[in-house]
């Protein structure tokens, strides 16, 4: 059986979307600063269909390994529909990411709205899950198989199976970036719902420090 | 000329205090945890007059590093007589630090009473600065000479000298613990005060990861 993973971009300060989201903005004021290191990654670019090319360097070579070893993806439906703002209270809001989302894999959307399964391109399947994070998370694992579970946000989903000790492992992409307002990712999790033990630092370019952690409950 | 430099020990969610502080735990409910890295390392050991002994491992080397280039430091009256709490309104609390301070220079500290100059013993002498962080700053670079000006603490004076572009780099001793709630290092740091540029990480031990940014205003 995988891993359960939590990956995710934040600044310094401690914020995963700035302040202020529109549908435009989905990560609000300055929050496509957090992702700058991605952006020209060839992983990235490829799994974006933005074409060949791209860095090969060794934030191309975490992005990749992340890639590879998830089989399945949960999210809240926030970041189904392009994050926090006045359309969230619409339970039949578009997917924010088009029609080939770049995840290539079953993505389960928490939501208390039933809405039937959206196959799209590229091998993403919109799952949705109205029965809680549990649920979700069997699910989850049966479509991963031998593969990672990855928790992809946002920070409300993050914070609810850290704090219901359903994680095995935390992946902080920590962006030389204050965002000053927003989002936070870590808000009220108690100091021993989460036991975290450093397991891998790179900082192989100025552009981020990838923190990874393992979590004892 | 040397640098000025903010250097303190954060959690992953963000806090350099707990919450609940009190006279007896200044740094409120677990953030003691915060700087557990430090407490066995022969230099801490050595200026906290802990005796002979301790680990010479790279986070001990940091430390020293830090000590051996620090000629002056400034910090907030809160601070300098315990944290945050009910005494923190009496202008004429004594200092938390005791006989003998560890910091061996002069210490600049921001209040808004003025208050005599206090000598202690092993070269740390306290001087009470009412006419704001730059004058702190100024009489903190005299002081200093060639060495740099250590801004300490708490988060209100480290968020003042990043927030006037006073800061020219930032080490965050980054401890793999969650405090839930306290005080936050970072906290409405505009996106356009600082600009940072990470020169160097290290993740010797399982204890803390180093981070440190210059910042460009």
């Amino acid at each position: 059986m995988g891993k359960v993973r939590l990956d995710v971009s934040m600044s310094l300060d401690g914020f995963i979307a700035g302040p202020d989201a529109t549908l435009e903005a989905p990560l609000g004021v300055n929050g496509l600063d957090l992702h700058d290191w991605v952006f020209g990654l060839k992983t990235f670019r490829e799994t974006h269909g933005m074409g060949e090319g791209g860095l090969e360097n060794r934030d191309d070579e975490i992005v990749a390994e992340s890639l590879a070893s998830t089989g399945a993806v949960i999210m809240g439906r926030k970041m189904f529909s392009g994050g926090a703002g006045p359309w969230e209270d619409d339970p039949n809001a578009a997917a924010w990411w088009g029609d080939e989302p770049p995840f290539g894999v079953s993505v389960f959307v928490l939501t208390h709205h039933p809405r039937a399964t959206e196959h799209k391109t590229g091998g993403t399947t919109f799952v949705f899950v109205t029965d809680g994070i549990e649920s979700a998370l069997g699910q989850a694992r049966d479509a991963a198989g031998d593969k990672d579970v990855l928790v992809a946000g946002g920070a409300d989903v993050a914070q609810q199976y850290l704090r219901a000790g359903l994680l095995d492992e935390l992946q902080v992409h920590l962006a030389p970036v204050f965002l000053g307002g927003g989002t936070r990712l870590f808000d009220g999790i108690a100091p021993d719902s989460a036991g975290l033990v450093p397991e891998r630092v790179v900082a192989a370019t100025p552009s981020v420090t990838h923190l990874r952690y393992s979590v004892r409950v």
